[in-house]
């Protein structure tokens, strides 16, 4: 096959074929196919858009360009999480101790911050000790131990993908539904899954900003699950503001220790027993969402989850106690109420951006991130406020001149009489594909 | 500036400003922009289109990436002749010898056979001897003595040229009118001219295969003229059967010194005549077509351009007595008419292809050509023919086997009773920018 008769057809707005796609994706990894050919394709399907078929055909050779697990020997249904990423979303952290005592085994691999959200693997990261790359060995004995693990992308787990998510990230083709769908199910293929339980986040601080976009990519993800025969339930819920009380890498490890132990922001309660519930239909534990939600909640409250996360985060080396003390000589400053009324708005994504101005995020892909920077949400939407109240307290390293991202945060939470405020449903829609 | 926002602007669909692709193309010099990049640039390029305004500073931004030619201290109108290119086009090595000894300059960048077309690069090369890449002490000295030159394209002339153009090779990019646009007078532009006259060739062995799309072409190259204060005229022409009577390079050089002694095809001689008219017309010497193409009949009629011809290709170093020689051991194989009508139809772009497969042009292209090899063509569009009659000649090296190309030239020289047979006009229009 010519690389350029193919470009040029998918340039032309034509499909590409299976082989076509498969030789362009396998080519890239022997070289027939060069980086700059591969943009050409990248460019030519953001602009163009991907069909069904191709995204299928796409993911499916991104998923077999490295290593894949194989978990067959693992007596359990094997289901993950993934959230399309949002502002102070610790929601992984809470699921896996929830649903590996009731039955499910969970090999998460996670990401990293991306763009003005968190990522799962910094929070972890934040944790004295805690063993983000375990190798292959390491994997398989987390597995057959704790039922579950929680890692890094490594090199060799569906190695294209990270080629051509750099090459997106140079050439402004981020956006681009077929392209997202692909990179995101090619690592979680890679898991040997199950189930896959996606928390689709709509609002001002996600990715997708409203339903309908939403609504396009669930569907392109829906549309790979049933070609692969993955069980699949996709919840659509609101991003409107930061989750639960805390945005920030150990802030959020902290909030997650207090949320097992039973001092939870009502919407962290909500959404992590819906997730919990639906990881364990997938895996077919439980058939009925109401009986699964109370199986999660009387195990959450029993203290069960909590011994879990404790247990889990040991084993992979982290140590808790000791973690506390890296972060105990953080600066704090409040930011304080001007006005009398009710927060009818939060302006997430630029609360995410005022996140990584204070050092709790990344500019640019070889930041260090300050693991202790964070902002803890004493007032959340529809709260009534007065004047003096503390909105929010922001934690950071000494060193780090925070007054702009204090003004940012203040701009953020706006505050009105009220009258025609209307609270975001925090659950919009579940799709079970 | 930051390459992903303007390359994500530009895939949107968004025009770019000047500062923007000044940057790009420089940036690509610099190192601060890469391929892969540019790339992204050339593919939303391609499919979304470029405005008048961004193809006229691409096409800047490519002249200024190099060396530039000064022909200020020539005492004479520089002028040059580019062809979009089509089968046995060898009016580029007519017309210099002609206007010259009319009063004017030209320093004439010429390119290779690209696709099934030929090159006035491999044609000259197949001279024994002659200089192709003169050093710019010679291209300053040439232009003194003989006031033209005749060379290939080197590394430091526009090339940020070279670039992009291997690139779009590569990624299926060529098909654009604006990226065709720049790259043509970039490398023109380069010559320090006064005036373009422009070939615009249209038919089924152009680039451009009907007048609407050359057209769209045509009012591009225009747009940017315009910019620039270049004079240009646009001369449409038929392509819709080889040029003359010869396609292969030494067949082509034989064929041009024939005709400069008087034996020429009649649309060799009609356009010839047309377009040193209109060189002679943009470099001021003269400003009526008929007294123009007068000029250019008495000095073609008198023998003194077949003079000059011998004296540009001799002061570069080039042998036609020598050249002889290397082609007198080819196989020749004629090509018989199996019926008796009229040659109503010939497929010129698979003529071209024929070409490619006896070893005239090249597949990829670091082929060599057999300088040799090539068609001569006994009959014509409009010839009528009978059984027996011999259509074409093809000359090639006894080491090739030329069948499937005997067989694909039969087939695209078209026999039928002529009845509804209507010759293409020649020269289809003219425009003056």
């Amino acid at each position: 096959m010519i690389p350029a008769t193919i470009l040029k057809k998918k340039r032309e707005g034509f499909e590409l074929n299976e082989k076509e796609i498969q030789f362009l994706i396998s080519g890239l990894q022997s070289g027939e196919v060069s980086d700059v050919q591969i943009t050409a394709f990248l460019t030519s399907s953001c602009i163009n858009g991907l069909t069904d078929s191709e995204i299928a055909t796409l993911t499916f050779a991104m998923r077999d360009s490295g290593k894949k697990f194989n978990f067959r020997n693992i007596n359990r249904p094997i289901v993950d999480k993934h959230s399309t990423g949002g502002v102070g979303d610790k929601l992984s952290l809470l699921l896996v101790p929830l649903v590996v005592p009731l039955g499910l085994a969970v090999p998460m691999i996670s990401g990293r911050g991306l763009g003005h959200t968190g990522g799962t693997v910094d929070k972890l990261e934040s944790i004295y000790g805690f063993n983000i790359r375990p190798n292959d060995e390491v994997f398989y004995d987390l597995m057959e131990k704790n039922f579950c693990f929680m890692a890094s992308q490594t090199a060799d787990l569906a190695p294209a993908d990270k080629k051509l998510y750099h090459i997106r990230d140079i050439t402004g083709n981020v956006e681009s539904t077929g392209l997202i769908t692909a990179s995101i199910l090619s690592k979680k293929l890679v898991e040997d899954l199950d189930g896959l339980m996606l928390d689709m986040k709509v609002g001002n601080g996600a990715f997708m900003q409203d339903f309908d976009s939403a609504r396009i990519l669930a569907e392109s993800m829906a549309n790979v699950a049933r070609k692969t025969g993955l069980k699949m339930r996709i919840l659509f819920t609101s991003m409107d503001q930061p989750l639960g009380s805390t945005a920030g890498n150990w802030l959020e490890i902290v909030e997650t220790m207090d949320s097992l132990k039973g001092h939870y922001s009502s919407d962290i309660r909500i959404l992590t027993e819906r997730l919990a519930a639906g990881m364990l239909i997938l895996g077919g534990v439980e058939s009925d969402l109401e009986t699964a939600i109370s199986k999660v909640r009387k195990i959450w409250d029993e203290g069960t989850a909590y011994q879990y996360f404790e247990k889990m985060i040991s084993t992979q080396g982290g140590d808790l106690e000791k973690s506390y003390s890296l972060y105990n000589d953080l600066e704090e400053e409040n930011i304080v109420c001007d006005f009398e009324g009710m927060i009818t708005q939060i302006d997430t994504l630029y609360i995410g951006i005022a996140g990584i101005m204070i050092g709790a995020g990344r500019k640019n892909v070889d930041d260090e991130i300050d693991y202790g920077a964070g902002i803890i949400f004493h007032k959340k939407l529809g709260d009534e406020v007065k004047k003096g109240d503390i909105l929010a307290t922001v934690y950071y390293n000494k060193n780090r001149d925070i007054q702009s991202a204090v003004q940012l945060i203040k701009q953020c939470m706006i505050i009105s009489d009220g009258n025609n405020f209307k609270m975001p449903k925090l659950i919009l829609d579940e799709w079970v594909i």
